[in-house]
């Protein structure tokens, strides 16, 4: 059967299924964009975290794509400390907005914490812990204050209702609940902002040819379509279909009111502008913004319909301190959001 | 080019490189199995969390084998509690032992917390956390007792230097450290024990196949080898080697008086049984212990050269508390290991 791209969007979700936490999510997210919408406050659905492929039903093996989600989660903080609302789409254990401080750290959490009196697990303690019934358990003092700044944030994002957590795990548990919350999202207008962080596979093992158990190493695999060109039986050979552009999808008919930027990450610096300027002329979105594997701590390149824009950390110095790039990442993009806003105003008015 | 099979294990560590971190682990492994083979205390390498296998050099996608580790980080603490030192070779970013009680919740981390005096973040705190310089931070009252027994063990295993972690990402990086550990560990004798909980991937790509740089959704790609059966140029074809079966070389070269405990996954509960026993008459190690995917937290098989014995936690009731079942494999494996001890004594004097 041939298909047409305009259909291969609506055969993937017909032929795959949902996931069992999207009618919960949906309303979550609707909830939490009716909240803002009245308060006037503008909403940024940022995905982050890599996407999985399963290549069994019930799954042991899985294609992943790498991303610890340090730039989602960093991004996150960031738009909620200027004023935006953020709906995180996240995988599953990917790192998350403030506990990112600490929980892929080299320490292990506990590492921070200590019973009241002492000072560090190597001192002794005089006696105190024993004493009490259940002493109380503290944050070491040379973590206190950074770990009471985050902490605060945290808790006001919290009261306020300022951040929606969202997991997902499989690239069709991620695309359902995109194309879901976008559409939730649409009495926003241009208030809404996607910012596209999540790692997402470009391949997927179709139902169809899903193995129902975990594969076996001397299995001919039915992964294989027809098996032709397994040799020997030992092999594994592993048969992928493109998933079907969906960032078009949400320009034009999901968000098409919404300011949308994706990014692209590549590892080949001879490739990194012409991916983004094509990603753009493809989706004819509104801003692309480029980062290569190696580097993409301390430069990415904005790509949209007026030029590209090198972002930069400054040098770090020998007293200053590591300056997190999506400090510098998201005023800009929120200085473009900003723009389109003021420029649809006085399109309106004219 | 044929290998045989005696050869392949050979040529596997000739052609990949070993990990950057090998050096180093080796040598804290030498200390601390120094120290306890000293103290004559018995040691486990406990191994835990999935492998990957890149799929390009500079990764960005790379297949996955499902695992947490929960298995291996709860087995690590009961150890522990019998008096084991552990050497736990996990999967970064993998659970591990004591913090697992948090790091994977549905809870945050942070939501443990609150600043000195204030009972809950909804609560307006009296003033006296801005009165305060840098107001503690400390754990909440209703967590209280449950952190500090963990934070107790965690401690008191740091302290004494019971508990070596060392992490591995990728299925080389794995075989390389599995082997320099099990060489480091053999002046233990039969005091040393190896629990291999990870799952470890049966698969992987010769770095003669591995794409230098991220595969592009409309290359042919270079994965393929020939790249036969490539249709379209637009979908994936990705093609596996077998891993060579490591077990038998630990087996018989690299810890030949250990305890060799394995672990089958499998999906399909037909095939477990014939599945470990197959294992076991390959290896010839001393036990596997089997777990279906859907059971794995509630019955595991034991299958050894006297035969199969299942395990099972009692049913929950309503007042009682969940039975975490690694507290019965644990003992029951120690249980095997000095039958074993004891044998191999009452052998010698003979």
């Amino acid at each position: 059967m041939n298909i047409t791209p305009e259909l291969s969007e609506t055969h993937y979700f017909e032929t795959n299924l949902p996931p069992s936490t999207l009618a919960e999510h949906t309303a979550l997210a609707n909830a939490f964009v009716k909240q803002h919408h009245d308060a006037k406050r503008p909403v940024v659905l940022l995905t982050s975290g890599g996407t999985t492929v399963p290549l069994e039903n019930q799954t042991v093996r899985f294609i992943d794509n790498f991303s610890a989600g340090t730039r989602g989660a960093t991004s996150a903080e960031y738009f909620l400390s200027h004023g935006y609302a953020v709906i995180f789409l996240h995988r599953q254990f990917s790192l998350l907005p403030f506990s990112r401080h600490y929980s892929h750290s080299t320490n292990c959490f506990l590492d921070f914490l200590s019973e009241w009196g002492r000072i560090g697990e190597d001192e002794e303690d005089g006696g105190k812990a024993e004493q009490a019934a259940t002493p109380d358990v503290v944050v070491k003092a040379k973590y206190r204050q950074e770990m009471l700044s985050v902490l605060r944030k945290y808790q006001e994002a919290k009261k306020k209702n300022l951040l929606l957590l969202l997991p997902f795990t499989t690239v069709t548990s991620y695309l359902f609940t995109l194309k879901a919350l976008a559409c939730e999202m649409q009495c926003l207008g241009n208030e809404a902002l996607f910012y596209l962080a999540a790692a997402v596979s470009d391949f997927f093992v179709p139902p169809s040819r899903m193995a129902e158990h975990k594969i076996q190493s001397g299995d001919i695999p039915s992964l294989g379509g027809d098996g032709s060109g397994v040799g020997g039986g030992k092999k594994l050979i592993v048969d992928l279909d493109p998933v079907p552009k969906f960032l078009k999808r949400l320009v034009e008919q999901w968000a098409p009111q919404a300011m949308i930027v994706s990014f692209k990450l590549e590892t080949d610096p001879q490739m990194l502008l012409s991916k983004c300027r094509q990603s753009l002329e493809r989706y004819s979105h509104h801003l692309v913004i480029g980062n290569l594997l190696s580097t993409r701590k301390r430069e990415v390149v904005f790509v949209d319909r007026e030029g590209i824009e090198w972002i930069r950390t400054p040098e770090a110095g020998q007293d200053s301190e590591e300056v997190e790039i999506e400090s510098l990442i998201v005023p800009a993009v929120i200085r473009k959001h900003q723009e389109m806003l003021e420029r649809r105003k006085t399109g309106a008015k004219k």
